[in-house]
């Protein structure tokens, strides 16, 4: 696509945001003003106002760079988004849905006419329209695929054949390729020809005749070396590379441990069919902590701010039934110490206190062990030290604080042994709850789920319905 | 420092963290048979195995990138971790120490004595000294300024003097400047004097006799235009540029959203006095999206997943200690309804429920809420409407889930009202629940708090005691 070079600004975004916002309220005012006067001369006077305003506003979006305007497009609510929408000259369209957020997407293309997306899409790499085409009506890819040559076509099926998460979907074609017997002198030549080099071109890959990769020959070196030099001397011979099929993250958390700029995707038999670069992982990146952050509260997944009710109804569903189901498990278990309660009602008000915080440190555990996964950092040869040292923390956290709750039980009740159970209830939740803070997301992970995948609604029904059962369990075996 | 090009290789860093916990453990096998069997025979044979085993130990983490390097250091607890340390060379140290994180960097550098110190450190740019000064004796880092030139330490100074969060704590003095005047030609005779270009080059800067940045001159446009061009007639002349008091996370987004490898960083005079890379900025995107998910949790920090049972506890302590007060707020909330628990012990069983469900819905919200601001996507005109879709969100799943749960409640104690009372006080409290859900973060940002910071043990404190009140409340007024 046509390259914008990102300009200086001294203006936020948020004041950028808030410019536009104000141009469409602006015009909104005109407009309501119109309907409710009806006089021929005021009708002119205001269709020149709203003109005006419309031309304002355009220019102020003509300005931006293809990256504010999605950010605006998505900071704004869908009636506000779509007017903006058609202030978008036609010929910007497509940079701009290549940078939205899937689900505003779907919003944009909803508006669109087939003749829009099909001039939207004309001008994409192979890469980015296998990005778009899944949320493409289906008659316009196939007239899509009609415009583009063979090899074209076939990066498309290529690209949409891999999973989102496999490096396969992620990567691009728009390598510059070269001989390893040529001198730095050739390929500077070559370059200049070319006119114009991909983003993110910081280092050229070196091809044999069957297109096999023998190494890849960064710029810095094409610059700073003797032009005569042949490349094959000069290159690096064995550079960190992918495959189509590797995970996304795991090329991700690569690039962030190399400080790769580009890198080189090759198929089984060492041919080099495409590249990944760094802005497509930083993308990864952003989106795996976002994804453990949503999954950890039960999100199923990103979530447009301004998506409709029954959208956010269907993303939070799922876990807030499941929480329903726990939820009753631990009133069943309540419900089984109802004779012990009626006795002693102090235990209905206390009980929470056990169960809320044997939470709360199930949740900190849990939080730790997601993060230290997503990181590569446990080994099953690390699972016991670290279970170990979990439970000290509780344990020690279980007899401070469970001892100065025991207190507060004791003055409020006048009853020692009330204090006691207290702790004793408190340390023993604490330890369930660091227990399960490990092997909950261990578990998830062990039978190749996502080890974040609602684990905070999870810990929370261990340490609710354990804490119950410990607390109310202790008393009746001892205060009854 | 040195560059160290990251080889291809097919094994993955499980792979070689494994092979060096395996090494590890071999050479502990014959420690201990050297400890029992004292044998002067023996003694000699084994020295010569354990010897063989480090070797190859040392071998195999020679081989290792800085960063892999780093990462086994991260993976294996305190005691292997030093053995591991000790077996680095010398002249690597320093690589390492600047990929290692801030609380495994502590112990590492607690295990070197000042010599050492000095010796990793002398290699170092300003700008990875002034990363790591604040962790180093104080001697050691007096003793190192000495060793610098005037300009070295009036950067490291610079690079101090700035938050961590700051552009100027992260931008590095590796500039290649040249001038406008001059013909393309040149540049490229100039670089190739230069021998080695620094890291993520990917354009160099143009300056005038002041020092002011005129431009910058993308290597692309180096290479594919005319030698005989002025440079002044091929760069861009308005770049993106940053300040060193700018945020390091607004930075970090323009890198994103514009897609950049490097940027200027000038003075308030245009001077230009540092850059910005990617991959800085990747850490700062990571680091943001972790710090959010620790501070929802309610740890202070990011902690060393063999971080000390100590460390642990103090990055605990303070959330639990308000998690204790909350949960003491609730427990007295249901101490005023003691009296009604005392003639319908049922409530003491189904209260959890409302509190329970409240609080994981109100998760949920906050969490996207967190997200959505970090994003920048929140406005305050967007606000009303935000909380609107909540509200409507929660009115909806309380209707739904609240009438499903009120079904139960009756078909388990046999009471209509009783079952009412449950559905009103389940809707009631996920109003709650998205109400706080939004104000919450809102509240603290407001009040120049992190958003995320600790919001889901507030969020479940309201829904909490909120809930308990509610239940409570209403079957007082309806049922007693």
């Amino acid at each position: 696509m046509t390259e914008y070079e990102a300009k200086k600004s001294q203006e936020s975004l948020q004041d950028r945001l808030a410019q536009v916002t104000e141009l469409l309220h602006r015009q909104r005012v005109v407009e309501d003003l119109t309907h409710r006067q009806e006089g021929a001369h005021q009708e002119l006077v205001k269709d020149l106002v709203h003109r005006q305003n419309v031309v304002e506003l355009q220019r102020k979006l003509d300005d931006l760079h293809s990256a504010d305007v999605a950010y605006i497009l998505e900071a704004l609510p869908l009636e506000d988004r779509l007017e903006i929408w058609q202030l978008v000259k036609v010929e910007r369209d497509g940079d701009i849905l290549l940078e939205v957020s899937d689900s505003v997407r779907e919003t944009l293309i909803a508006d669109m006419d087939d003749h829009e997306i099909l001039a939207a899409a004309r001008e994409m790499d192979p890469d980015e329209l296998a990005d778009l085409a899944p949320e493409l009506p289906r008659d316009v890819v196939h007239e899509l695929m009609e415009t583009l040559d063979a090899q074209q076509r076939e990066r498309v099926r290529s690209a949409l054949s891999y999973d989102e998460d496999q490096v396969g979907a992620l990567m691009d074609f728009e390598m510059v390729t070269i001989r390893e017997d040529v001198s730095l002198e050739v390929v500077l030549r070559y370059l200049r020809r070319l006119k114009e080099l991909p983003g993110h071109t910081d280092k050229l890959f070196v091809v044999d005749q069957e297109g096999v990769l023998k190494g890849v020959l960064p710029i810095k070196r094409l610059l700073v070396n003797d032009p005569d030099k042949q490349v094959v001397d000069v290159m690096a011979s064995d550079p960190v590379s992918f495959h189509p099929d590797d995970e996304s993250y795991s090329a991700a958390q690569a690039f962030e441990r190399y400080d790769l700029i580009s890198a080189p995707v090759v198929d089984k038999g060492g041919r080099l069919i495409g590249r990944l670069t760094i802005d497509e992982m930083v993308d990864v990146i952003r989106e795996e902590g976002e994804s453990e952050m949503l999954n950890m509260a039960g999100l199923r997944e990103e979530e447009d701010i301004f998506a409709s009710v029954w959208r956010s109804l269907r993303n939070r569903w799922s876990w807030l039934a499941v929480n329903l189901v726990t939820a009753f498990i631990a009133s069943r278990v309540i419900g089984l110490f109802e004779g012990s309660i009626e006795k002693l009602v102090a235990l209905a008000a206390l009980m929470p206190i056990v169960a809320g915080i044997g939470g709360n440190s199930g949740n900190q555990t849990i939080t730790m062990i997601v993060r230290a996964m997503a990181l590569d950092q446990i080994t099953p040869a690390s699972t016991k030290r670290l279970l170990r040292k979990e439970v000290t923390v509780s344990l020690c956290n279980g007899i401070i604080w469970g001892g100065v709750i025991g207190v507060v039980a004791y003055l409020l009740y006048g009853s020692w042994s009330l204090g006691v159970v207290m702790t004793a209830a408190m340390t023993l939740n604490l330890l369930l709850a660091a227990t399960m803070g490990v092997v909950i997301p261990m578990g998830l992970e062990k039978f190749g789920r996502d080890p974040a995948m609602g684990s905070s609604v999870m810990i929370t029904a261990v340490t609710d319905s354990g804490g119950f059962f410990i607390f109310l369990g202790l008393a009746t075996l001892f205060l009854m």
